[in-house]
């Protein structure tokens, strides 16, 4: 669709969107996906069309493709006041990546669709699209198309597709009673960033750096599957919603044990300065994509992981909204409003 | 993500978003994708994991999948005081359904993300979700998967994975000096009825129709890729935008010929009330997702198909800005910017 009629095909890097068109954008973009990103391990055969045409074309070596999407919103998941765009590219990628991650397989291609004001700038756009092709040089996928829109409001919604290298995909469906629960990955730290950022300040670095760019671990989520893990999410909308998220689909219950999470040190020093419980962070937090899986109790956990609690028998009498506790104490698994945590103080 | 908060999981289709929360919608969503549409055709062995997980996962017998985005935007490519919701995710299914079917492919599954606002009402979003899963029954695809954000603008992005049977994939870049140029579909329709719902009328109905519900020729594109079609491309720029895409890729030059082209009665009709002259929509209207190919000049041309014109040497003299021509005269491939019709029709 043409959004954007500039009249202009030369893609340069500086000026609007609108004064050199979609056409030229997409022009400029398309090259930009086409140089190599750092640590480049890519594999060009997997792609058969590439940016350009109406529908790109992927190798499925087994099959079969694992599919997720994510659309990230200015003023809700990102603000381009707090981060560059190569940060909220590489951010708006992970959040599909770490998607695949967490069913197992490795991704092997994105395609993005961006909504944007005419008057976005197109070296903004430029180095958008640098960090959501970096990101994906991590795991060895290729932005192979996308769409671009004109809109008030600038979103950047992200596809990405994965190989499970023949693997049975890890659901969040199959955790049964007597698994342990682990987790890979920082827990909070993103949250805690944007704490940060919203009271006006820069630092720590650490925790502002993990909500600008978040480093999901993406290794590990291959690592689980092949370690067996029964079931699997990413933390995006929170450990506790999360790991609720795989107690309702798996229909047990799910018991964590407050003592097993790490407090880490730039964590527990904001914290007492906002006056919170850092635990806020790091059970309700979203953003970071750690990964949370169940393994059978004799398993060896694969490297990363750290035990967290138990699968249990779902208890019917506290019913489907709070099928998660913390110490024996049942939670309520609501991200963000409050609610959770609230519930997890209470005496 | 948690981008709505809402304290229920109880879905109803009464109240707003924010009501019920995405978790809550979600799995409102999810009963409604996994309901049958119309003409149901579903082959659901192509559906390992659907809607509810981190990813779906989807079977690729071929061992290669065709993957194509779109998004669209309320106020750009959308109006919710012109078409009811329903036909608005018709026609955000029909986007990214109509890139697959111009790779000659036949898609199976698509992956919805929707922002919206915090008070968009629920069933409007049932209903959306209902025109999504009846448009792409129409082809036999499934709804697998998707995101639900927080938004002040809605947006809807719709991807679309495809099956190409083994055949390779007609891209743009493949049309020959010699080859023939044909369409299927309706050209200028939507443009129309877009036109007529500007001025602030509702008829003629097949126009207003046309804008709210495409009707793209999905089997006509797989016909093409078994008839040998050399170059495709769905008509959502406008047809001499879209034709200008595969001149530029396949290196050639595209002469249309006017007279080829019919001018149904509805376009005359309302051309001659506004004062335009019909081939303006017909030549730059875009929405109604026909597809224009190049077939070998000694091809069968598959059923629906029509002649429009013939591959031609590039002329350098023209550059690539303009590698289209209408009985001869160089045009201009930018659609609705109206320098292309206004070059058209210079003496």
């Amino acid at each position: 669709m043409s959004e954007f009629s500039g009249k202009s095909a030369d893609a340069t890097s500086s000026g609007s969107v609108s004064g050199i068109g979609e056409f030229g954008l997409i022009s400029a973009l398309r090259k930009r996906f086409q140089e190599s990103g750092p640590d480049s391990q890519l594999d060009d055969e997997l792609v058969i069309v590439g940016v350009g045409d109406d529908a790109a074309v992927v190798r499925t070596p087994d099959g079969c493709v694992a599919v997720s999407t994510d659309v990230l919103v200015t003023g809700v998941h990102f603000r381009t006041d707090w981060s560059p765009p190569y940060e909220i590219g590489r951010r708006a990628a992970a959040a599909s990546l770490a998607d695949i991650a967490a069913m197992g397989g490795r991704a092997t291609a994105l395609v993005v669709a961006l909504s944007m004001p005419a008057d976005q700038a197109v070296s903004w756009c430029l180095r958008l699209a640098d960090g959501l092709r970096d990101e994906a040089t991590l795991v060895g996928a290729r932005v192979v198309g996308g769409d671009i829109a004109r809109s008030r409001e600038l979103s950047i919604c992200v596809t990405a597709l994965g190989d499970l290298a023949g693997r049975a995909p890890v659901t969040r469906a199959g955790a049964r009673e007597g698994d342990v629960v682990a987790v890979c990955g920082r827990l909070g730290f993103a949250e805690a960033g944007l704490a940060v950022l919203s009271r006006g300040f820069r630092s720590p670095r650490a925790l502002v750096a993990a909500y600008q760019h978040p480093e999901p671990p993406y290794a590990a989520g291959i690592a689980a599957a092949r370690a067996g893990a029964t079931a699997m999410c990413d933390v995006s909308d929170g450990l506790l919603a999360d790991v609720g998220h795989i107690a309702r689909e798996s229909k047990v219950g799910i018991a964590l044990r407050g003592a097993s999470f790490e407090r880490p040190e730039p964590l527990q020093a904001v914290a007492a300065a906002y006056g919170l419980d850092p635990m806020l962070w790091i059970l309700t937090g979203g953003h970071d994509h750690a990964l949370v899986a169940t393994f059978s109790a004799g398993a060896d956990l694969p490297a990363g992981f750290e035990l967290i609690g138990e699968v249990v028998a779902r208890d019917e009498s506290i019913g489907e909204d709070s099928p998660v506790t913390v110490d024996g104490q049942a939670v309520s698994g609501t991200a963000f409003g409050g609610a959770g945590f609230s519930h997890f103080n209470a005496p």
